[in-house]
């Protein structure tokens, strides 16, 4: 039987919050075996940029990262919020390590192409996540703490979606772990009713997913997002948890089979 | 025997011009064996901190590091020089891993004391250096990249002099390889007439070095490098290079045994 092992990722909004980054590191170190945390960092990457006087500009929820926004989020999504995070999980007596695609060649990826005509610019998607190397990073008892940077290999640092490097990294580990892979947001779960934060729906097959598209239960960010896990679940991870970013035990949210 | 390693360290002024980073990184390369990069970036800190509107103080040479100063350092060594670098280095072939002192808690540092009423802010100096977790990395084929960045293991980064990180890294790995250190920066090597740059004195010995400070041949800033690389000889380093960024190979510059 293959041994556990949990990836957790965790948006930009969390990581910047005191209180809340405080008990989801609490949480992240209580949880038992090997492990793997990503990290977003959209909000603080907007609002460095914003100091040093570049526009931040999105489209479809993407940041368009021209080569000044591609120095701010390597240095905001490698730097800032990589090393503090690896620094405070230290403190905890987790022994991290902060990686990009780039460190270790752990995750390659292309530079997206136009689409729809849109120039998403130094944007990266992946190609391969090295599994191989994050189990040997693993077994010898080190955390990797992952930010959502790539690169293609030719000496660029790509800037890549944290909910495609959890993903990608739990396929890659599912070789050789029993994978959960656990994405934290602001609600409890995916709910059957958007006005109603108790309404988590527990379980969610490919079947379930079809039908609750089809009959408008599921709609607008929460598609790919369940998109992304039915992915990973068939590429052989064992489960996702869609959960609070205060409920990362395993224990709450819902399943994704 | 042992296997020999060598770690190579160079200044922000290298990393930051195109031309001379290009020449290092394909001459870094080209070192056979196992090995160790560490580098600046005080120059790139100064300018992105300006750009944020804060105003950089140097005293006896370093950097004041108050809370804001430590942001725009974590974000500029950790993330963008380093990530930078170790990008370039995989484009090479080098497979290459960024680290900080607290990645993998490779480097151990206290914050230094007031000094002369010199408060320094978060400003490490070097507890412990961990040989056996970067021996470990280094067997495992990879090549870490490090930036000038330490921890307290109470969740915070320090700031730390990168010719420091060099010399501790090097005493570290002392008992696993046989290491030869190279400092690199903008001259041929410890000069005797310093208005004549091929006056390279090809090599410096305890003794030599009381000599030509007493009789004013060596002075100025290049004392604390000398003596930096004296002691990581006297603690098992097997020799010590102070050489052009352009000329690591190991057969230039100053060699202090």
């Amino acid at each position: 039987m293959k041994e556990k092992l949990t990836v957790v990722k965790v948006g930009g909004a969390v990581v910047e919050d005191e209180l809340q980054l405080s008990q989801l590191l609490r949480d992240f170190s209580a949880i038992e075996g090997r492990k793997v945390l990503v990290h977003g960092g959209g909000r603080r990457a907007t609002k460095v940029a914003a100091q040093l006087g570049i526009e931040t500009q999105m489209v479809n929820g993407r940041r368009i990262t021209d080569d000044k926004m591609l120095e701010v989020v390597t240095m905001v999504y490698g730097g800032l919020v990589n090393k503090q995070v690896v620094a405070r999980l230290q403190a905890g007596g987790v022994n991290a390590i902060g990686l990009t695609g780039a460190d270790a060649n752990v995750i390659r990826s292309h530079k997206r192409p136009l689409k729809d005509g849109i120039d998403y610019g130094f944007v990266g998607d992946v190609d391969k996540a090295d599994g191989e190397m994050l189990s040997r990073l693993v077994e010898a008892g080190i955390t990797p703490v992952m930010a959502p940077l790539t690169h293609n290999g030719q000496g660029d640092i790509l800037n890549t979606n944290a909910d495609t490097i959890a993903s990608e990294t739990a396929k890659a580990l599912a070789s050789f772990y029993d994978v959960t892979l656990i994405f934290s947001f602001e609600k409890k779960g995916v709910l059957s009713n958007p006005d109603d934060d108790d309404s988590v729906i527990p379980q969610i097959t490919r079947a379930d997913f079809e039908r609750y598209k089809a009959d408008g239960t599921i709609s607008g960010g929460m598609m790919p997002k369940i998109e992304n896990a039915l992915s990973a679940v068939e590429a052989g991870v064992s489960r996702v948890i869609i959960t609070l970013a205060t409920a990362i035990d395993g224990k709450h949210g819902t399943v994704i089979l």
